[in-house]
């Protein structure tokens, strides 16, 4: 049994919920009969954005609702999509005559239940459109890249997003700017030790002493290879030679940096993988704009993190760093 | 040996200065020859903050060098105080006639490098006054308060005392402000698992399964029980008595909340516990004005978590709600 500080493990998901209104201090409300939280108050004739996926994750998804972000996250149960119903009450919710973008990682159970909500809203006279996100280049090849997983680069889309939604007038802009951010995006993840289920109290998989996973998943998902530990700029050379060579990333580009932190892995660690980072970075030529580094995107306790590129045009640049503010992130 | 994404661990102190510089994008620049960063343009006849502290607690304490927050950081190596000539140094790029505020955690070594690092400046007729944190309540009792040690209350005092030495003329102003602070300022910490040394790879305390240290300090010192692990309600009703008893805390104050990752506990951990913390406060007519919660300050990858409370006045709301922002803590 992984130890872990909570009550009846039956009840992380409904006292996570209860803590999280609490330390939102008004900035979020809670969807009647759903595990989803939305804004307060939503502008008439705003274009609704929301996010959701499984629980766990946390800061992700509900951290990121509020001003020029996500105006609502709907969660499902520990690494289990939300259901349909509860994705169709937080559309209610957040629909305001213009419609809702749904924003998620691709994943099967989310991609079936949001695309139920999406049938059941438009039977309601509710539009939305879809963007899944699809950042992780060891989950697929490229000619498959509709079959990759979502992890971190799912922050990226977000602060786009939000910004977009909160400036654009119509949900085709909206979707066309979210599906830029999304198709600019590329991540890669590795994981030294597992994260575990609140429920059963057992780890997401096992590991040997002295080995690393190499493409790890946000859940657990086995990756690329498992190989013996090895130095920090050796690790993060191979990480970065399959990012930059994937969308491709080239000599010129301006890029925003996210070193995500998978749930156990120090800051110390991640500030010694950025050097590497921008040192191989420099040598492409490639300019980093902006950098992020934290955790934002969690696997429970899993030790690990990931790497994710966010390649800018103007239009992106503009979205990009407008402020915005929510439990989790805040941009001046 | 404890496995970690780092290269040689001799390098490991000197590569998150290099991968933290990069990560601030020249919104922080280091001292020379010492192991330091400070704002590069610091208003003339502005009081200086220098802050300051042994490295494995990262983001803490260069995390925070930023606007309206420290004006600098010196850090020592993993867990070890940072020797008197680059404390020295780093006043040295801070003062500009006004002083320089040291800001610090109370632990021997810290104490006695600030303390001849500040003679050391009084001789080149640098001005400097002195607050050591000491919010750990398990860590001694209240009546030898200058005995006991400083943990994620840092941040509270960082927080405050950076607005305060953005907007107030004087030395002595801005010490007043600091100290009140401080003194405002409790706190307790608990641990389920240790954090490990860098350098030798070995954890900095052993825990049997199910056990859980209370009162555990911010470099694994032990604290005032080992117990079985019990529900999270329960821990953090014994937590929230002793600080609230502490001060004491009572109806009718308002405080704001922190709850601090010391490094691998999950926010859905930290969200459950927020639950609890705010029923308690909610039972004892205290009241919440803002919640900060995740990694500010941390011990290598130890699981555990902190709570500190920081009563307010008016002077410290007006310079606790000042906007902020610095690579680990952005406030609007």
């Amino acid at each position: 049994m992984v130890k872990k500080i909570i009550n009846n493990p039956k009840d992380v998901v409904k006292e996570t919920m209860e803590g999280l209104l609490l330390a939102n201090h008004g900035k979020i409300v809670k969807v009647e009969d759903a595990n989803a939280v939305v804004r307060p108050s939503i502008p008439a004739g705003k274009v609704g954005l929301l996010v959701g996926g499984g629980s766990g994750h946390e800061p992700l998804f509900a951290g990121f609702v509020g001003d020029h972000l996500a105006d609502g996250a709907v969660s499902g149960n520990v690494f289990a999509a939300p259901a349909p119903d509860q994705i169709l009450a937080a559309t209610k919710a957040l629909d305001h005559g213009k419609g809702v973008l749904y924003l998620y990682g691709n994943y099967a159970g989310d991609n079936m239940n949001f695309d139920i909500a999406a049938e059941l809203a438009e039977l309601e006279g509710i539009s939305t459109k879809t963007v899944r996100i699809y950042d992780d280049v060891a989950s697929a090849p490229l000619e498959r890249i509709d079959d990759r997983r979502g992890i971190a680069g799912d922050l990226f889309v977000i602060k786009v997003a939000g910004a977009a939604a909160a400036e654009l007038d119509s949900l085709d802009e909206v979707f066309r700017v979210t599906a830029k951010a999304r198709d600019f995006t590329r991540s890669m993840g590795v994981a030294i030790s597992p994260g575990s289920i609140p429920e059963t109290g057992q780890p997401t998989f096992e590991i040997g002493e002295g080995e690393i996973e190499i493409g790890m998943g946000l859940h657990g998902e086995a990756g690329v290879s498992r190989e013996k530990l090895m130095p920090a700029d050796e690790l993060v050379s191979r990480m970065t030679d399959l990012i930059l060579k994937d969308l491709p990333f080239k000599a010129g580009d301006e890029v925003c940096l996210l070193i995500n932190n998978l749930g156990a892995t120090t800051m110390m660690e991640l500030l010694i993988v950025n050097r590497k980072v921008r040192e191989i970075l420099a040598e492409a030529k490639i300019n980093v704009h902006d950098t992020m580094m934290g955790s934002y995107c969690t696997s429970q306790e899993m030790a690990g993190f990931s790497i994710s590129l966010l390649k800018l045009d103007d239009e992106l640049k503009k979205y990009y760093d407008m402020p915005a503010e929510s439990f989790a992130f805040t941009k001046r």
